[in-house]
């Protein structure tokens, strides 16, 4: 079965919409934000600890499960759920991001046919196609999979993401034409850089493909906020309203409120998860990081509003003293919070949406956290 | 209140006997394995995947705690149960072995007063004497204090061993009468390494102080098998039966059944963990390494008798793919099998004991585990 997308209530006053998505492993409600399961495992955590967060869809990186262990070892699993006891709906990338960043020393050679490039890990030659990344996909069986695209930095030329954003659409129909899984639903990629006509040629040509979904890509590569807000904005308006949207990489909370305000229904990002795993903690009112003196005799939890394993059992001097002493269990404890804290976000923004509230939780938000009391 | 113990049932073909020790933090049988917490935490688990694994005693470390984050903290935090969200009964040790073992460049010079050394974080002088580790242990909180020895290297001659015992002996004084915690009990510590009169000589005078237990030191610094088994021989006839026995440092499946056999009820190591970290993990049949490339498509648990979370849930290759990738849920993984591991061994030794079918218990596990099938 494919994904299908309810739309249950629109905010009055912008684009901000509360819907719910349906997949073969449940349905979770929308706006959300994925935690990160890169390599099959989001870092330090369960499945369990995921449930106990609220946590209701995952992300999980093609690129890295066809390196290490390989699509046919997933495959021979009974597909990544099995794999990796997860029995969530698992959204994969198309590779495409990480053939872009984590290329051994970065250099690629982007050709018609696809990308060569040379593995981040042991640096062999390899040649990802949008053929390739789809029947990697098909193998590992997740509920969502992506098309492979392009992923220029920030900025390039108008000249250069014209070509770009062509090839991206080719590299889509090649993709589509060989998606042989029928439980796996597959979305579009819009990219254009911050060139409004290029993202709403790219948005109208993806949408005639008539994808399960669509992505706005080519953001967090290095543009400044304002113009990631844009290149939304350039897109947005020429996605269907009757399925979900995914802002790709984004997991700042002030980033996933305008995402939301400008229509966005689904997020991810290894930021908190790596916050986390660097002492740093959200909280309402801004990062903290627990690794400063001031919270050696803290026996305060990170939030005590909050109402995730960390803050109900924990204090800042607690794990302060694991992340000083490089104990795992203190980046288990971050990551259980940060992961929370942009989940129960969401979560709120839900109900300000249900109230036609929206702008107001918004505004409300961005004032305490901006206080930066840290 | 101090600890109780009593003595259940002993085996009729040997020394070995099932027991119940009561704490301030609930009562747990004996013979039992004790998972390390070195630095407050046992690495990579939570206090209920502890309870889980059905762990009912830890043993933290002073030298560690001391050094960070500082006695003082954990004193105002409320005591170590507390700083750790652990409310099961713990053990601290002196700190001696430590400063033997993890001096910066193992230097350190041992007079009457205590031991100078330096710091292994950033080698500043410090002098541990055998107050000092008892009010840090008393700070702590911990259940169960242990006194503050001397462990020497092995080998070393009869005329050092025996000047360190007298010392250890007369340490063993001081530590108690500035002990001061009505609700933690002090283990003395016997020690004489592989010379049979200082072993009895030790025993007999450190049980004349009446400590609340005994534990029998010095082993597992490097002396073949049948010495260990022989020190304990040496030691353990001059222990009271009403007081529970402790063999220090000591996890090793066959070294933990030899213990037993001897009459020994308490075993701690950080082997377990250790070895997880290092992807190796226990089975009946001996060690296997999860790294191994035999493994990347096995879809079996690692041992499908064994009740642990790993073993329910996930699948060699899975926890392959973790340790190759260098993902912490791996090590965690493995750390709650192998203590399960060590914690179904004292589980069964018990009810053997209680058939009176010990050796017999004993004789079979050892001819399955040293068929080293792997």
């Amino acid at each position: 079965m494919k994904i299908k997308y309810d739309l249950l209530k629109k905010d009055n006053a912008t684009n901000a919409r509360h819907g719910m998505l349906h997949t073969n492993y449940g349905s979770f409600e929308t706006p959300i934000f994925m935690p990160v399961g890169t390599q099959a495992t989001v870092k330090t955590l369960s499945p369990e600890e995921l449930k106990e967060i609220n946590s209701a869809v995952i992300l999980s990186n093609t690129y890295h499960l066809w390196l290490r262990p390989g699509a046919d070892v997933i495959d021979k699993a009974g597909g990544l759920h099995k794999f990796m006891n997860y029995d969530g709906p698992i959204l994969t990338d198309s590779g495409g991001f990480q053939v872009f960043s984590l290329a051994k020393n970065k250099k690629k050679d982007i050709v018609e046919e696809g990308v060569h490039f040379k593995s981040h890990l042991d640096g062999r030659p390899l040649l990802l196609t949008p053929e390739l990344s789809i029947q990697i996909q098909n193998k590992l069986d997740s509920d969502i999979a992506m098309s492979f695209d392009e992923c220029p930095p920030f900025p390039v030329t108008y000249e250069y993401m014209k070509q770009s954003v062509e090839r991206t659409l080719r590299w889509a129909k090649r993709g589509l034409a060989v998606h042989s899984n029928p439980n796996q639903s597959l979305f579009g990629i819009v990219q254009g850089g911050e060139f409004e006509d290029l993202r709403k040629w790219s948005a109208i040509e993806t949408t005639k493909l008539n994808f399960d979904g669509y992505s706005i890509g080519g953001t967090s590569v290095g543009e400044d906020k304002p113009t990631m807000y844009k290149m939304i904005d350039y897109a947005i308006k020429y996605l269907p309203e009757d399925k979900p949207r995914y802002l790709m990489g984004v997991g700042d909370p002030i980033d996933i409120l305008e995402g939301v305000e400008r229509g966005i229904d689904m997020f991810d990002c290894v930021h908190p998860t790596r916050l986390a795993r660097h002492a740093h903690a959200f909280t309402r009112t801004g990062k903290i990081n627990l690794r400063n003196l001031k919270f050696k005799e803290d026996f305060t939890p990170i939030d005590p509003t909050c109402d995730c394993y960390a803050c109900k059992h924990y204090t800042k001097a607690y794990i302060r003293h694991l992340m000083v002493a490089d104990e795992t269990f203190g980046s288990r404890l971050l990551s259980i919070h940060n992961l929370r804290f942009l989940i129960r976000l969401v979560e709120e923004i839900r109900e300000a949406i249900d109230q036609d509230k929206f702008l107001e939780y918004k505004q409300e938000f961005i004032n305490k956290y901006q206080k930066k009391d840290n």
